[in-house]
């Protein structure tokens, strides 16, 4: 075979990342390079066909520079965190052999080729759903298969870590620890995982994506902000979470619902308590947050956790529980009249269901919940949320296999 | 003169108190019966003649019983607080004498006679403008003068605190600091002066009146559940409020604004952050309010500070400052179509004029501010504030002569 023609192989990976919700929280960055957290969290795994990242990477001796799109989007890949990745990734590439289609890839090879990445996300970006969680953590894993990296998951949550903190953690399903580690080059600071996605199967989350105006603080700005300027930051950091995060532990264990509903909840209000305790203050939860919030203590061992937006995840011990929940919320959060309910209420709508919830008109006929006064109508807020996403725990990045799973062109490596 | 007829006279005093501001926040109670704060604090007072209360107390041999009337309505007394006022100042009491009327009055004989109190607020109740604070600092000036009591006002203040902790403060004017103390009976639980009205004149305080529709958490209850659940309510107190405290009087001192401000900002957030790391969270700030913290923060050198509810009391250093930041807030929260400027801003209304702002059509007129995009119409705010107050700081406790003054009648001892 002439040059030509031999530069004419693309070699691809497709992978599928889970997004995750930390239920002990990880806010402060004590190295904003190699992103090391002041202190461990804890997260559970959302079931990736209703919230996950699916990247393919490739490779070919005729790419002539590294390109990235993203939700179908040509973006740019020299921020720090993609060549992070990239270059962590390619240290750890491995020979490559596939004699049928001539592709002979030697470790020493990956430095000289160039990669194209697509990647794409079952739920909007811009929600506020961790969605570079689940992007790095699927980078990372595709593209560790695609150079034969040798290593363990744990070594590979270490690359994702670098590209978005809480990336690390969507490697595994399940209930993931990350821990914060203590060596200075960050080596151990890595993932690992609690308890599978089997462990605890009882447990319904639901997604409240509420509708925001305002523009928020992205979170590593407000980590920093955080970190010089809020006083009970370094408190929450060494003495509250290293307590906590036993205690969660326990609960995780012995699937104590009682125990881990009331850490996810106080931890979750203490991460926005520092938020509020920075200078100038930050605002993640807004007024249908706080009505959420106030809406889980109304029904009966509900869980509720916020991340650096003012969307509600939503935690029941169980389907029944959850039914409950759901149509509480409907109640008060009703579809827009230009909504029908399947646009409004996505991923597991077996839950919908089972609440006796099949139409539009099913949520006009809930009778007010116990705590609306008679003698006036009940306060709806019809408008201030998306949609809702019932979902689950879920498991870990997964490879997929077949071309028509990828995103990129198998000829030309360029975007389907 | 027979006992019938010696029986006709009525004794009053009236007085007038201010209500007063934390800029170093009291939240949490080391003992709930005496009143007893877990951390110092400090308070501007605000002047009286746009906030304040006004209170007549009443005795006569006539009356069969203590009586009370609040803002024209009969309120009981038997509530644990009223009582320990009034046992507080009975127990001071010294003798009086009015040849003239026929009066005269043992110390022994105060234990056996009834009273009479009106008390009236020149601003709504249910505001959340520390009506509390100046009601019961009005009611122990005004007993303690009608009851010839000799004891200095920091030893006052010992008495109203057992009424509403933040009362002793608004026994004195301009800087006040109430001195949490160590004794198990509180008597060294004292407020005392740092600097009179008069020592930082150029200050401008700005009251936005938020409309609320939600019930808010009291800050009894609030403060309860604060001790009892937030795990960094203790760091705060017994760490960071006494350095702030040391800084804050240092500020005041050298009438430093610029840290000044600071801690006052940063000391607001922290108690809100406590209450939102209090389990349920207490939500007393709302979007409206968060939004007048970005505005503070947008106009140079503004200090903000929120109590336990939304209204926000904003600070400037002169009144320049309090004209951009009038001009700022009216153009995103204009008065509401039905609403004339004079009801919509109250209080000391020369700095609207200054601000050149005379009709509604003076605020229709105002030019967007910097941060607004000049690509897209601005978001306005109409309807979330009720109104404005313009005032400044302001002194103590006056006793108020002449029975015109008086809110009950001279002879009957009721409410005119």
């Amino acid at each position: 075979m002439g040059e030509k023609e031999s530069k004419k192989w693309v070699l691809m990976a497709t992978a599928r990342s889970p997004t995750n919700i930390a239920v002990i929280k990880y806010w402060g960055k004590r190295d904003e390079t190699l992103i090391l957290p002041v202190n461990d969290s804890i997260s559970v795994t959302l079931d990736p066909s209703h919230l996950s990242a699916t990247t393919t990477v490739a490779v070919s001796p005729s790419f002539d520079r590294d390109r990235m799109w993203l939700n179908g989007k040509e973006i740019l890949l020299s921020g720090g965190r993609y060549q992070s990745c990239l270059r962590e990734i390619r240290r750890r590439a491995e020979d490559v052999k596939d004699e049928e289609r001539g592709i002979c890839i030697k470790r020493e090879d990956w430095e000289g080729l160039h990669v194209h990445i697509a990647s794409f996300n079952n739920f909007p970006t811009a929600a506020g759903l961790a969605s570079s969680a689940a992007g790095f953590a699927c980078l990372v894993f595709a593209l560790a298969k695609l150079m034969n990296v040798k290593e363990e998951t744990t070594e590979l949550s270490s690359v994702a870590r670098q590209g978005s903190g809480s990336a690390c953690r969507s490697l595994y399903g399940g209930f993931v620890k990350w821990a914060m580690g203590n060596k200075e080059d960050g080596s151990d600071s890595i993932a690992v995982q609690l308890a599978n996605e089997t462990h605890w199967e009882d447990l319904v989350i639901l997604i409240a994506v509420v509708s925001s105006r305002q523009k928020e603080t992205s979170s590593t700005t407000g980590m920093r902000e955080s970190v010089e300027t809020s006083s009970l930051l370094q408190y929450r950091s060494q003495v509250v979470v290293p307590r906590r995060l036993i205690q969660m532990e326990e609960a995780i264990k012995k699937r104590d619902f009682p125990s881990f509903a009331k850490l996810t909840c106080a931890d979750s209000n203490q991460f926005h308590a520092v938020c509020l305790d920075t200078s100038p203050p930050i605002f993640y939860m807004n007024d249908t947050s706080h009505r959420h919030v106030q809406l889980c203590f109304l029904v009966h061992r509900t869980s509720y956790t916020y991340d650096a937006g003012p969307n509600a995840v939503l935690i029941a011990p169980n389907r029944k529980v959850a039914h409950l929940l759901l149509q509480r919320m409907l109640f008060y959060f009703p579809p827009p009249s230009e909504k029908e309910l399947d646009s409004y209420v996505l991923g597991d709508t077996s839950i919908l269901q089972e609440a006796g919830l099949h139409s539009r008109k099913d949520i006009e006929a809930l009778l007010p919940p116990a705590e609306v006064k008679t003698n006036a109508p009940p306060q709806k807020y019809t408008g201030d949320i998306n949609y809702f996403i019932c979902t689950r725990l879920g498991g870990g990045p997964v490879l997929l296999s077949g071309d028509d799973q990828a995103l990129l062109n198998a000829e030309t490596g360029l975007p389907k």
